[in-house]
C-alpha cells in the first residue's frame, strides 16, 4: 500500500515540497457526488499557516482537479487533486545539507532511500503534503456532511496548557527563544451508524490509528477514555446501556463510541498527541552523513514553531478517508452519493 | 482484508470461543525456517490463565499444524495452524443471551451482523483467538530472534500501580469485589535495523498501531514519549545525534526509535493501554435485544478479572508480524530464512 | 495476496496433498447465508474422480466446516473448511523424488522453495486443493443462485474432438496408451447485472482470467469470440444494440458480456484451455536434482489421464467466487444475503 | 485495487481522453533507479498513431515528471507523470452522446457510473490511458533491461493474415470500407529467473492475464501453446528436460515458460487477442439512452481502423509492471536498482 490508504475509496500520495507540485490521486468514490471547490479551499485555509504563530512560509494551496470530475461532479473515476508549489526557497536547506536534523525524517530518509532521497524542505517528507491529504478529504468531508456525518477536530492542549486563550500566547513564547512546543488534538464523529469496523485487523481503531499515525508528529492516539481507562475499575469504566427516544445507548461513553473494533452508534472520540515540532532554532547536535563526525547544527528557514493547530484539519481528513472507505465496503460503492 | 494482516507475511484468523476450533493461516513465510513447536508452546503459556487472578477456563492450547510444514521447516506454503477448544461451557452464556453486556462487543456484533452472530462465549470475538495469533506469531518471533531481533512486551502499570509485586494483590482485591481492572503494557523492540517503515501510511507507528488496536481491550498506544510530548518543547523532545563505536545513534529516545514513520536504529518502545475487563460480576445494566426494555445483567461465567498480564504475550506476538511482513517486503520473501 | 483472492469476499487456501488437510478460509462473507451441505456436497462430487476415466484415487471429500456456521447460517465471521487427507500413499511419489516430471510443477516448486517444498504427491500444487476451493466456492454458488445468477461450466472439447459422446472413448484411449489428453471448458453466467467490473485493472475479464489461471492445467482463456474475434472485421465483430421487452441487449454476444471490463447484461461467456495432464506414465525425460544428470521417468502413481472433466466445477466454484466479490464490493457485504 | 495494479510496485492510472491530461504514479520503485527520458519517449511514440494506417489524431505525448525524481534518479518517494492532453475535438463526440456505440464501453460505462461519467472521447476509458501506463512501464522496462531481462511484444498475425509485410494493406483495406481489423500479438520475456509467481491465485499467468486484460479490446490470453495444448496428448505437450552447458532447461516450450504458476527460466511466451477497433464509420445499430429506442448510429470522428499495433508497445509496459512487482517482492524493495 505505501502512499495509499484504503480498500473501496483509496488514497494514492504524490509530490515533494520543493517539486512542481503536491498532490493526489482518490479512486473508488462514488459516481454523482458534488464536488464544491469552495468547501475544499475551506479545509485547506484551516490547515494554512496564518498568524505570527505559524510558519512564514505562505502558499495561496491554489489546487486544481486534473481528473474524475465532469460538470461538477464526481464521474467515478479517479479524481486527481494537484497543489503547485510556488513559495519554494531551497537555499534555506541547502546550507544544512548532509545535517540530519534532531527528530526529523531526514536521517532516516538518508538510510531507506540510500541518498537518493529528495531533501528539500523535506522532499516528501514534508508537511507540505498534508495540504493534498487535506483537499482529497474535503470531498469525503462534505459527501459525509450529506449523509448527516460530522468530523470535528480541535485542539483540546497545548504546550501544557488546557485553556484555549493561552495557546498563542505559549506558542508566541516558544518561538521567541527559537523553541517549539506539542499539543493533543480531540476528534470527535457524530451521526455515525452503528456497525462499521470489524472485529480484529480492521477494527475502526486500527483503521483511525493507521491514517492518523501517517501524519509526522503524532506519537500517540487513545480512544474514550484512553490511557485513563488502565487506571480504572470496570465497573467505573464500563458504558452501561440506556434507551432514550427508543433507541440503545449508554450513559457513559468511555468506549469512545467503539466496543470489539466496531462503532455502537456513540460518537466516536479520539485524542491524538502530538509533538513540538522539530525544526527549532536552538542549536542542536547532528551528526555529519558523508565524514560520520558529531557536528552542530543551526536551523535557518521558516517553520512552525506549533503544529498542533495546523494538523488538526488534517487529522479531520484522514478521518473522513477512513470513515468513507468502511461506509463503502459496507453499504456499496455508490453509498456516498444515494 | 478484514481478519487478514500483512502485505508479504499474511495472517489470516477465524474460529470462535465455543466452536470446534480456533485457528490461523500464515502465508508467505520464507521456505526452510525451522518451526519449534517448544517456542511455540511456551509463549501460549505466556497468555494462558495460570494463577488466581486469571479465569478459571483451563485449555491446554495443544496446538496442530495442519500444512505448511515438512520435517520441521517452513515449506514456503501456507501454515495452518488450528487449536481445538475442549473447555467449553456454554450454558454460561446462554442465561445471558439477548442481554448485551455493557463495554463489550455483544451489542456492536449483533447489530453487525443482525443476530446471525455466534454470541456464545464471544464467538469470533473472544479473547480465545488471540491463542491462535499467539501461536502463529511464535513462529515469526523465533525467526527474528535468529536475526538478532528481540520482542519483549511487559507489564508496566496494573490498576494504576507501578510496583511490579502489588500487581497481583490489585487484581485479586478486585476479583474479590466482583470487579476488574486495566493496565499498561510497554513493548520493546531490540536490534531492529534503521530503514523500516515508510512515510504516511505505512508508518511503522501506523502499521504497529493497526496490529495492537487488534486485540480487545486495547484503547491507547504511544510511541517512545508518547503523551509526554505533547507537554514539551522540541528542545527537551528532540533527539540529538550522536556517535558511539562508529555508529550514529541518538542522546535520547524520545522518538521511540521512529522518525518519519521509519526505524531509526534505536529501539522501538511503545506504550499499550488496556481497559479492566468489561466481564464483571457485579449488577450492570443492559437491555433486552428483543423486547428493547432495560434490564439488569448478572455475568455469572468464568473471568479474567484483568487481561493485562495476558494480552502481554499477543502483542508480542502482532508485533513480530508486523516487523517479519516489513522485513519480508523490503529484503525479499526468503529473507528470514537466509 | 499469495494463496488470497478477493476484495470483499476473500479466498484464502492451504494444505498439501499428503499432509493432514487441505482447506480454505472464506472471509467477508454476509451474516444469515444458508450453507447448505448437501450442495457443497453434490459441487464437490462432480470435481470427484469418477469412472474408468479418473484416476484411481478415490477420496470420500468429506468436509468439515469449522468456523463461521452458527445454526446452519453464516455469521459473518470467517467460514473454514477443512478436507481431511484419508487416502494418500506417498510410496507412490517417493520413487520418483528428485526427479522433476515433465511440465509440473516440480522443477519450479524446487527452485522457488529452494528444496523445503513437501514433494510428496504434488504437495501444496496438488489438484487436491481444488477440493478446497471447490467446497467453498459452492457456497457463494449456492448465494449466488438465490439472487437469480447461474454458473455454469461444461466440456465442449476433449483431446480435439466436440462430440460430447465420444470424450470418454478418447480419454480411456490415450489411458490404455499411458498418455493424456486436454479439453476445453465453457463457462456461462447468465442472470448478472449490468455494470460489474472496472476498467482497466480490476477488468471483470481480468479478475475471472487471474481466478481460473489459478488452476493447474489452465493456459488460456477467451472471452466471447475470443481469439476468433482478432481474424474479423468491426462489422462482424460489433454486438449491435436492439431493445427487447424494453430491455436493452445486444443481438450477438461476440463481446462475451464484457465491454470495457465492465458485465453488460448480457450473459458473461469464456472458454478455458486444459493442457493434457502432465503425469503419463509413457518414459519421459527428467534431470536428477542432486546430480545434475539427465535421467529417464516413469510415473507408476494413480493419475487422470484427463483432468478437463474434473476441471468444470473448480472453474465453476472460482467464478462464483469472483463475482460474489465484485457483488459484494459494489452492493456492500450484506448483499448475498439481502 | 481498481485503477492500480501491484503489491511492491505499484502504478495507479488517472485521467480523461478530454480532461487536461492523463497520468499514473508509480509507487514502490527502488531509490537509485535512472530515470531516462528519451527512454520513455521511444516506447510511448511506438503506441502514437503514425501512418495512414492509425487514427489521424496526432499527440505528442509530451510527458512531465511531476515527482519522485531528483537529480535524474528515483527517489524511492512515488514518481507522478503527466501527459496533458492537447488535440482534443469533443464536437465529434458530442454528435453521439446519448448513442452508445456497439462493443465499446459507452453502454457499460453509462449504466456503471449512472450518466455520471465524461462521456467525451471515451473519458477514463479511453485509449488514450494507455500512454500514461507506457510511459509508466518505460521506467520499468529499462530497469528490467539493466537487469538482463527483455520484454518484446511484436504483431504476429493482423486481419487473419500472418506476414506482417501485408499487414498495412489489410488495415488500409478495411479502413477503406470504413470497417476495422483485430489481430495477435505475441510478447516473449527473456532472460528471466526461474521461481517468479506463486502457485494458486498469483500464479504468473494470472497476474499477466490480469494486466493485460486491462487493455480495451483484448479478449483472449494464451500461454506457450495454449489452446493448441488442448489438442495435444501430454506426450506431444511435455516439455521433456535436458542439460545444456550444466543448465536445466526443456527441449520444447509448451509450457510457455511456466509451470505450476512459476518462471521455469524458459522463455515466458504468450499471445494476446485483439479484437478489431469498435469504432467504425459504417451505419450500426444503437439505442437512444434518454427515449430507450432504437436508432442508427454513424460514427465520424477520428479513429484508428486498427489498435494491434499500437497495443504492442502497452503490452510490453504492463508485463515490465507485473515482472517489475514480483521481482520486488521475491528479493526486496531496492532490487531493481542494485
Amino acid at each position: 500500500m505505501r502512499n495509499s490508504i484504503g480498500t473501496s475509496v483509496i488514497l494514492t500520495l504524490f509530490g515533494e515540497s520543493h517539486g512542481e507540485a503536491v498532490g493526489a490521486v482518490l479512486d473508488g468514490l462514488a459516481p454523482g457526488m458534488p464536488v464544491d471547490e469552495g468547501y475544499i479551499a475551506l479545509l485547506l485555509s484551516k490547515r494554512r499557516p496564518a498568524g505570527a504563530a505559524d510558519t512564514a512560509r505562505r502558499e495561496p494551496d491554489a489546487f486544481r482537479i486534473v481528473s474524475g470530475v465532469f460538470n461538477g461532479m464526481t464521474t467515478g473515476a479517479p479524481l486527481c487533486i494537484l497543489i503547485p508549489n510556488t513559495d519554494v526557497r531551497s537555499e534555506d536547506y541547502a546550507a544544512n545539507a548532509g545535517l540530519p536534523r534532531p527528530s526529523h525524517a531526514d536521517f532516516t530518509a538518508h538510510v531507506k532511500y540510500d541518498g537518493f532521497e529528495d531533501w528539500r524542505g523535506g522532499g516528501h517528507f514534508s508537511g507540505r503534503l498534508t495540504a493534498a491529504i487535506t483537499a482529497a478529504g474535503a470531498i469525503l468531508l462534505n459527501a459525509l456532511e450529506r449523509k448527516g456525518i460530522d468530523i470535528c477536530s480541535k485542539v483540546v492542549e497545548c504546550a501544557g496548557l488546557k485553556d484555549e486563550s493561552s495557546f498563542e500566547e505559549a506558542v508566541l513564547k516558544a518561538k521567541a527563544d527559537g523553541d517549539s512546543v506539542g499539543g493533543i488534538v480531540r476528534t470527535e464523529i457524530t451521526g455515525l451508524e452503528a456497525g462499521l469496523g470489524e472485529p480484529w485487523f480492521d477494527s475502526l481503531e486500527g483503521a483511525l490509528a493507521r491514517a492518523v499515525f501517517a501524519l509526522g508528529g503524532v506519537k500517540g492516539i487513545e480512544f474514550g477514555g484512553g490511557f485513563a481507562l488502565a487506571r480504572m475499575r470496570g465497573s467505573q469504566a464500563n458504558d452501561q446501556f440506556c434507551v432514550a427516544d427508543g433507541r440503545i445507548g449508554t450513559e457513559t461513553n468511555y468506549s469512545g463510541g467503539i466496543n470489539g473494533g466496531i462503532s455502537n452508534g456513540m460518537p466516536v472520540v479520539f485524542n491524538t498527541a502530538v509533538k513540538p515540532t522539530p525544526s527549532i532554532s536552538l542549536p542542536q547536535k547532528s551528526v555529519n552523513l558523508e565524514t560520520g563526525a558529531e557536528a552542530t547544527l543551526e536551523i535557518t528557514g521558516r517553520h512552525d514553531p506549533a503544529i498542533v493547530r495546523r494538523i488538526s484539519p488534517v487529522i479531520t481528513a484522514v478521518t473522513a478517508l477512513v470513515i468513507s472507505d468502511m461506509l463503502a465496503l459496507r453499504h456499496g460503492t455508490d453509498y456516498l452519493s444515494e
